[in-house]
């Protein structure tokens, strides 16, 4: 039986998704809420290695099923080994992203068929569903010229899929519009083209319906 | 186009499919037809690096969900990166198991779906099917003497799935003879209990169909 609450976010690179995060872990916590935050792919020993797959593999770079599969795979053992687990203990947990980046990467931006990626889905989360996901918006010139800065200050190279090129960014981002537009009471759109401040306070807006 | 052929082997561990896929192998190879044998999860490098994680991973064995996951990973990797283009340029493939393994082990053996691990599947080998599958079929007993002499022979132990025990074996082999008496047009059951010249016998007589 689910007790926690289930929050996750999605968007593009650059967003702001990591920063809003950990300040949305913060408030929790002095409210007294026990949080587990989480990232996808990963946030298991297993799931982990299937992120080093998709992300550094580069002799024989997963084909576009292929990955599907794996994230669908580190899905499900995140839900079954993590997620579930705290939800019916109580906890809240929060997502760097979930389902919704799936149909949004692999829907429509690879162009795989979305309702055969939705049965499968939802078989790898057991039919879990958050209950409550922020949509980070921003148009692509804000986000590459964020990823730019972080790069820079960060010293790290682009991932293949941050590579994946302007066209690909675009229909990402229509992707997650439309999912939003399908399911307005479970995804809110959030502007995050402002500040970590303006961003923040939009959140708070949203989360008003949960606590 | 496909115009090569596509054989599986299908059947428990023990029954014998390595003997006869290298027999069928040498038997084409003299009939002057090119072959590809390549075997299940693997064939490809990142297919090789999921199958260490279905087989190593003891830390964070996955799941009932992110093990089937994997194995179609795998699986949609090899078909569209090797098995689909020696097809297409007349190569014979054989394979040392396929989709009717994912059925029989996480359909009949874990308990899993059968009608979406078949839509899954489906998606994942672009709804490649083969041509021909033999399933090699021997009693539980016969089985486990014949790993018990290997693991003697090549000083090896069982892996995770290999040491399922006798009640997992044995819903297997139930579905494999379910799924066998479904599709009796593709799936020919071979008696794979008598000697390897035997069973080499009943496998020429299935494949006077294909030559």
């Amino acid at each position: 039986m689910k007790k926690g609450r289930f929050i996750t976010f999605e968007g593009g690179e650059g967003c702001g998704k990591s920063t809003q995060i950990k300040r949305l872990e913060s408030y929790l916590k002095e409210k007294g809420v026990e949080v587990l935050v989480t990232r996808e792919p990963g946030g298991t020993r297993l799931a982990e290695l299937i992120r080093g797959l998709l992300k550094d593999e580069k002799d024989d770079p997963p084909c576009d099923r292929a990955e599907l599969l794996l994230f669908l795979a580190a899905r499900a053992q995140l839900v079954k080994n993590v997620i579930l687990p705290a939800l019916e203990s109580g906890v809240w947990v929060l997502s760097d992203r979930f389902s919704d980046s799936t149909f949004a990467y692999q829907g429509y931006g690879r162009g795989l068929d979305l309702e055969i990626l939705k049965i499968a889905n939802d078989f790898a989360c057991d039919s879990l569903k958050p209950d409550l996901t922020l949509l980070l918006d921003v148009p692509p010139e804000v986000a590459s010229a964020r990823m730019r800065k972080r790069e820079k200050e960060t010293n790290t190279e682009a991932d293949r899929i941050e590579l994946a090129g302007d066209e690909f960014h675009r229909k990402l981002r229509e992707g997650f519009h439309a999912l939003a537009a399908d399911e307005s009471d479970r995804i809110h759109t959030i502007d995050a083209s402002g500040t970590p401040d303006e961003v923040w306070e939009a959140v708070c807006r949203s989360l008003k319906r949960l606590i």
